[in-house]
């Protein structure tokens, strides 16, 4: 049933302690400090909401509005979502898989997969009356934050490390957002958006686990995947994941399919990751309960670049949807990332950034060593595009060649190009 | 009727002199040098076919594939197309709007609407058996061209001029393509685009009107604008124009539908240009029948910075189609186009490359002169992503706040965020 009037959100659980707690202007569970999982009324929901059949395409991901936690009359959007699920072909064959996709997270708003929680999270400030909306981010959440919050006309504060590429820090200055550069880590920043709605009021939409609503904009994924493959959903989803929300948000939107009946079985997770900052594949690897913050993170893969410092449970609650799933985590090292990003680009003409090639890597290292079978149905999905950050470096633009107009100059060149 | 076999693509006719000829590797009128201008077996094409109801979202604007000129089975695809059509409430109010729209073109696969003629080119090139495809661009031409030509395993050859921005070569290099920088205007490297084209026998690909097939890629922008309009048509859609494809072909597209009785009415088209580079408009404002060349063009919208010296005739083709609907052909300063790009970012969220500003400006002209009425709908196509070029510039970015991390760092700078 498709609601003009209300979200069909209900409450909200900690997912560590099981606390069940009132929906508003909340973050972690008080308790535990767990992260908030919201609950909606099911048994208002039919196949209907997820086949996404109302609203038109400038309304994005929002046909999926009975499954998100903000009333539709407060719907900020930028028309994201509904990105295409590709067949990769040629990098199939390249790794050895004959039923490769792409699905193609690039094709946001701002070119990142952030547009879907930051949708959701702005939505939801502005429906509780936010004057100023603050953000950490590695650059990609806060262009989406500073792009939503100009369309919905709400200050917005970002506070970003101050190592972020001068690419991405254009991008969140024009929209007008106020950018602070912070001498220190993610991590630092995500505890300084915390003390800011703590101490100022302002609404924190980081969108980690730290805002409990950005996650629900990360499961329409899943309903995108399925209904392009036919309501049969893949056997493996590989995700480049920092803390993990994406990943999470994948496996609840097929939980949620599978409970409504629409898909039988749930694919596996992948959580691919950098090795220079890979705390949730070295507590896989290591058979660890708990994730534990990572000590010096260091990785070209800018947009997964998060150590966890003072919020390593969201890293277990990730770990526990990879292991639930049956998936893995994996760690790749910058050198084979950075070769991975250009190999998708290079077979499928997708330009992704750095951190997209984990994703890459891990598919052709699980599909190397046997763990994903040749014919399993396998989805990458390609989180930001390579204009936000190119995995080929400015340095090898220095040697191309330069002519004067005329064709004798460039036949002369014929045999190199 | 959907042709999974053939295309319905029949000939070919000189938009100058009327020259019919036949479909193959054709570029311009054999006699008089005219842009050619594809046609179909219109006979076979039904309102179905300009519904784009076949196909999946994966398929892009191949949905369309009754009104394109390659062969289902040789399409070679990123899934572009099909981007959304976004009310702009903000910027309508600023600029005295009640109904305008912002057609996202910078939704696609490389962040600009080259992906549709390049699509169709690079399609119909494969269709032909091509080996290597060379383009001239000025940069979004030439970044699509890679992609689509990695995506089917052809060799690419790319002139641009030598001062392209490296934002801009860097998506280029990355799917493989092999750049050559011309030290020279675009109308340099679209000439050694011709002659490469007739000497080596490479496909040239170059999607102004040099390459007739591209054309038709861009026509259907008008097919979804009339669809998310509810086919009514617009009154006035404003185009940002360097030798003009992107008009033109929407202007053919609208006239199709009303030819098949879809849409009652067509739009107005503005041809909207930077004053530093503007033969069609300063043809347009002087009452001319033909466009000359521009002798030295200056201006920050790379994008639009086409002299047409050497092919003059291609702005005249573009002046007639301005003309015919009834449109304007406008100019708009440098500092103007900026500011207006901007305004468009902080007003909708939506970060465009300087050349989106010409269209917005143009709006803002039209609209304050009287010439588009309150009531009107108006569309502006957003042809390039703010993330190619920066409307904001780098320097803007030295006197960012750079804070210790700690509550009181921020504290301090609360008045002035």
């Amino acid at each position: 049933m498709i609601t003009e009037g209300h979200t069909l959100a209900i409450s909200a659980t900690c997912s560590m302690c099981g606390k069940r707690v009132s929906l508003g202007r909340i973050y972690r569970c008080d308790v535990c400090e767990g992260p908030l999982d919201i609950d909606y009324d099911y048994a208002k929901i039919g196949h209907a909401s997820f086949e996404g059949t109302s609203g038109t395409r400038a309304d994005g991901m929002w046909v999926y509005r009975d499954l998100l936690p903000a009333s539709p009359g407060y719907m900020v959007t930028l028309g994201e979502g509904q990105t295409p699920l590709l067949k990769a072909e040629r990098l199939g064959r390249s790794v050895g898989l004959r039923s490769l996709w792409v699905k193609d997270e690039t094709r946001q708003p701002t070119g990142s997969f952030k547009d879907r929680p930051i949708s959701v999270a702005v939505s939801q400030a502005r429906e509780m009356g936010t004057d100023i909306v603050v953000t950490a981010s590695t650059g990609n959440a806060a262009a989406s934050m500073a792009a939503y919050a100009a369309k919905a006309a709400i200050r917005a504060v970002v506070l970003v490390p101050a190592d972020t590429p001068v690419t991405k820090l254009l991008q969140i200055a024009s929209p007008g957002a106020r950018i602070v550069r912070v001498d220190g880590s993610f991590s630092d920043c995500s505890e300084l958006a915390q003390a800011a709605a703590s101490e100022f009021g302002w609404c924190n939409v980081t969108s980690t686990f730290e805002n409990p609503y950005s996650v629900e904009g990360d499961k329409t994924v899943a309903y995108e995947i399925a209904a392009a493959l036919g309501w049969r959903g893949p056997s493996w989803i590989i995700v480049p994941v920092g803390s993990g929300p994406l990943l999470v948000g994948i496996g609840k939107g097929f939980a949620e399919m599978q409970r409504a009946g629409l898909v039988d079985h749930l694919p596996k997770l992948v959580a691919a990751q950098a090795a220079g900052c890979a705390p949730i594949a070295r507590a896989f690897v290591r058979n660890a309960e708990t994730v534990e913050p990572w000590e010096s993170p260091h990785t070209v893969a800018m947009g997964i670049r998060d150590p966890l410092v003072g919020y390593s449970v969201d890293g277990t609650y990730t770990l526990r949807a990879v292991r639930r799933s049956g998936g893995q985590a994996v760690a790749v090292a910058d050198e084979v990332l950075l070769h991975s990003a250009r190999l998708l680009t290079e077979t499928e003409g997708l330009y992704v950034e750095p951190s997209v090639g984990v994703a890459v890597a891990a598919v052709s290292a699980l599909a190397d060593g046997g763990t994903i079978d040749a014919d399993d149905t396998v989805v990458i999905v390609s989180t930001g595009h390579g204009l936000k950050q190119s995995p080929m470096s400015v340095d090898e633009m220095q040697g191309l060649p330069k002519i004067r107009p005329g064709l004798e100059s460039l036949d002369a060149l014929r045999l190199v190009l």
